[in-house]
């Protein structure tokens, strides 16, 4: 066991990190800092001060990150199309880099040589926290409770509690859903319960953020995104801060049952694990920004970044935010972002999302060449033969030398 | 102008091909056969047979070409999980490569030194046809007429028809449609007319396949597939061929809405171009074979076909199907395949394809693994630690090395 | 035939460009600016000027771009160890785009609506100088005489000089050479003639630039090459600009028989070629950035740019050097080189390029971790077995679920 | 500690191996089976069995596995042109998952519930013997004594020795040497001592398979290399297996002062490394395969190859040999090789593989088209207008809208 003289944990004021306060503490004989940041997960934060107190925290950090974690994390990501497997839109992914972040700055504030954190030994979350503290801090020692004690189920933990005297109020809602979730302002994640059974249709009741898209309105929504550079800047021609999109387009999304997902994902640690998504607004954010980009990017540009997408998309999910090759392709991303810039309507239906215009004073788009109508000379057809032909050139050869295609 | 004995033209039966069938055979005092194809475009081929004749044809080609075209063109092109710039599912790139086959196959059968077809000079089709024609026969003629005449508006088209004594029906609701058209067993598309402004919402009536998500029933419809080596052999545990399988899930994809999009695509001759797409089965297919994707195939082995798809669809797009660097991916593709059999369940409700279960005996999800409950010692977290440390250990040295990651 | 007022011609002083000259003045009835660029070649370009009067050209521009050169196309390529090929430094490639820039600025400057140039229609030249002229001023119009005329051999363009009364020298040793050849500050290259018979090999009195290994001192040469950001700034320690470091590295290299290719290579016009190239700094420089780029450059930044490296040398080679997608690779490329800074050693000896030693402040290379020695605990080999076995975790499932690797 | 019944080690007869063996026994109070191959690595693996049997160990597998190696290994490595970091032929990777293979394997023939190895923790070789155990055998244990025991200097080794009565012969002069050394067929391997400091020249006492390019013969060798599907199959036209020509190319390749390299390199377990490598054989190997693909392969096909090698080298060297994704890139990588087939000729001359010539029964390469003298039609050079001016649409389209490419 490591020598330890202060930990930065980060602390949501609920059981498990609580008991992990507490047991740190005790475990490791040294300081605990605590640290609660708002990122948009629906809870207010400010009671976690109490909790902490109640713990004998001295040193207490809460903060409200909303506007950095959409500007600084899930914008730059949009930027990309992001997308890991075809279907997930990294909610808990990006989070976790901020996370990291702030514990190391914190660390380093307070004096703390340590970082703790309450994600398990079997999941993403501990790789993306501790790859962030160990790019930031190199010399940083890391507490992860779960891979360490033996409080292996609930019935340990509250016994450790009332051993302990940790006065963790149970009668959350949260607390008791039979689902392990995870919220900020991308998304809401269920796992494990009757989510284990993949074959199993989850519960209705077990969303939170969106109505189904039965229970969703007749009549659709249409919103207008403003995107400058690649980022929305305003809505309905209204200018919005990064956190104010997001949130607006949360409430508009789930009261148009829009952006729930159910799949089967591969977790870094080598496992399939089963998660439920809701991620209203990203999901809106993500079509908007490919039909932004379908009008505004260069065909080559566009194709690049498509084929390195799922590379991008792999680092932010194995937890490789903070590393010189996530960089390295952000710097090709933004410079791509230049010209995209313009309007894109859309029309929000029972879990549709329905791109119904597109403008730009970017625009690529040219209605003299593209129109089947005469172009007046915009466009020669008498072109296309020599780039067929050349184009077929290598396949002709090949062909006459008695290589069969078929 | 080439010396051409005789050509194999792709006949539609309409206005456009029948005026090119009689101008190819004046304008180069040669043959023409022609070949009419049923690729499920949902109209009936007999009657080109009618047409061709009365235009003097004395080799007709009328073919049924459904289950070929699904079982060799669509399945091949779905294990991959194809799509085209993060939206299109390739419809109409994907039926191309089969005419130019059989364009080919029937020029050698009949003696023809040429083929043609109806494409414009400022499409991708014309590419398509082309590319595989040269890659099949290398000596083969083309012969383009838009390229090559100065028929270049309807009321030019129409007035040769009067001068040739064209019987061309002009009453067929398509050729009244304001939107070029172009439809087989994957899709239906429309392009041109309002559509040639980006901002301009798509009319309603515009779409033939698919009912409007608000206009779908109330109620869902679940549906099961079936999958063997990556295709669906089966519908609702009823074994069905390819053809029948698309037919279907056509049928209730378009019932609830499904698989409608707008948007603008980069062609590969250079321009950008607005384009709507109704591929109801096409979407259904996409989201299951992810679904069984998910619980059998490795991680890696997705992560490579997701790294490699965006190549795969740009080559399809961009008439390369026939390309010894199409099959030699195919080749990869299909290996991946060996084992993603299994069934999905999916609900289709007002334009959302969602799924609910998947299942396999070839499943890789491994519950007593991916537990959040005891799991009695299948995984052992402590392994966790090491796996970060050594993956974090080039961020440390770098960090340690002076080298910010912020 | 288009109608034209004004030509930047591409102008080299030899008889083909010569005739050019002449036949655009004539054929367009317009008139022709010069535009003679020291790039390196070996060649006194100044003569150009008398040659070019004598024509009636009364606009001449005669440049020494050496150094724009090797600073702004031959160092950001190098930067990403591009090699086309496998084999190829692309010397001849990286030259065309400058030359476009060059005429198109010089067309802005002197009113010209057109650009020409002296590559035939079979080569990549053509595709390069035109690429460029285009994507830096888009209405430009090009001649192509080689694509436009029929002096199609030798003779007639002789022919066309005493009609015309050209006084072309014909006595200079390069114009009796029976290869086509091109030469630049990074490489001469060597077509046609005998080596149009890929079994051949080529003759030794053929090259120019580099002694043959056999001829090379029995006494090795050392050199130190300092590097800033990716880029040479110095050799054997003392800084030198990016065209005299080059020049140096061509005269070391080839006075030890370095450089040498004979290659069959892909052109981006559908056909195979055989080229023989003199690179010897380039291929001096290309083990050397690597070497330096081993002990400072990131494993995974590394990797990423291995994999897009045959992109980047494609679009280089196929003349996209003006296209948003090479300029948005380059952003990643120039990006990744803010620490590939240090001092590499060579042996230069009968064709080898040894790299001997490297050195770097920014070295990433941690001989206390890499030490097979005791490590006084800088790694932790235990943590091994925790990375070995979640590495492993899937491949174990999977064979458990009885899929065999073998 | 696990409970072991049996184990398979590795064993090489050599001084490490030996402690292991014995190690093994005492502290897992099991039977040890060992396992000794003769991969090529130049020394008689017979004596092994004296010194296993001198050990008290009752099975004893000594093994050639020379073909094998060369045929199922190292030649399809090469089909790819395979070479890690852009200088590294993966001589060591190559050979680990054979080994892995045949640990397992006898550990199913003799029920042994585990397999050991004496690579340390510090390497890739621990990963590569482990994870191929692991995906050919998913419930194997083992047993990595390096990173288990305290013997950590060559000085306990010993006292271990003398302690356990284990008759090692010290006097070879292998066990002398400063370096840490690994051969087989394909390259023999330095590390460690002074090449810790990559500053440092390697000592030319230390290469032990090649002659200096100094030393090497004042004349050129030629070889005549001739392809079936990728593959060698005989060399100056006599048929040899592919060990055989293995062996000889190592010969002359030495003799000729071929295949040294001097490099840092990057492990996957997260450091730099400094090795030196002999590699005669596959240097020439590499050269040769190139060649032959020059005029054989497709070029789209050269290129996705090109760009996909970097991914299968980093999956090789990081011991994924017996994963589903490098078999999946295999089936791509061999279907390429259908055509490539012909002959080879090299030039070998101290240091330098120079290729003369190749020609093949399958070669695209046409002299009808690529000739620079009259074609007689075979390409018509106007074609490349419309090329190029297709390609360039969308570069003069985003210029006419005032982007700069500048």
């Amino acid at each position: 066991m490591s020598d330890i003289k202060k930990v930065v944990l980060a602390y949501s004021g609920g059981l498990d990190t609580s008991v992990i306060a507490k047991w740190i503490s005790e475990t490791y004989q040294c300081e605990v800092v605590t640290f609660t940041a708002d990122l948009g997960q629906g809870e207010e934060v400010e009671p976690a001060r109490a909790k902490a107190e109640a713990l004998g925290i001295k040193e207490i950090y809460i903060e409200d990150l909303r506007e950095e974690f959409v500007r600084d994390f899930v914008y730059p990501m949009f930027r990309a199309n992001t997308i890991y497997e075809g279907e997930y839109l990294l909610g808990t992914s990006i989070a976790r880099p901020l996370i990291a972040k702030r514990l190391v700055e914190i660390a380093n504030e307070t004096g703390a040589d340590a970082i703790a954190h309450g994600a398990t030994g079997k999941g993403n979350d501990q790789v993306r926290f501790e790859l962030g503290a160990y790019a930031l801090k190199p010399g940083v020692k890391v507490v992860a409770p779960w891979r360490e004690w033996d409080l292996s189920s609930r019935e340990s933990l509250m016994e450790y509690c009332e051993e302990h005297k940790i006065p963790v109020d149970f009668s959350s809602s949260k607390k008791k859903s039979p689902y392990s979730m995870d919220a900020n302002l991308l998304h809401i994640s269920y796992e494990s319960g009757i989510l284990e059974d993949p074959w199993k249709e989850a519960e209705e009741d077990m969303w939170r953020w969106s109505v189904s898209p039965e229970a969703a309105p007749d009549e659709p929504t249409y919103v207008e995104l403003t995107y400058e550079k690649g980022d929305i800047v305003a809505v309905n021609g209204e200018a919005m801060t990064p956190a104010t999109v997001l949130t607006y387009l949360n409430k508009v999304g789930g009261e148009n049952g829009i952006g729930r997902i159910d799949i089967v994902e591969n977790r870094y640690v080598g496992m399939k694990a089963r998660g439920c998504y809701e991620t209203p607004g990203g999901t809106i954010m993500l079509r908007a920004h490919r039909a932004i980009e379908s009008i505004t990017l260069d065909r080559e540009v566009a194709h690049l970044k498509d084929s390195l997408m799922p590379k991008y998309a792999e680092l932010i999910y194995n937890g490789y935010w903070w590393s010189p090759e996530r960089k390295m392709m952000q710097k090709m991303i933004d410079d791509s972002q230049e010209f995209v810039s313009g309007t894109v309507r859309l029309k929000l239906y029972k879990g549709n999302v329905i791109v119904v215009g597109r403008k730009s004073d970017e625009s690529l788009f040219d209605e003299k060449i593209a129109t089947m109508e005469e172009d007046a000379g915009a466009y020669d057809q008498k072109d296309a033969e020599g780039f067929i032909k050349l184009n077929a050139l290598r396949l002709k050869i090949a062909a006459s030398k008695g290589r069969s295609s078929l």
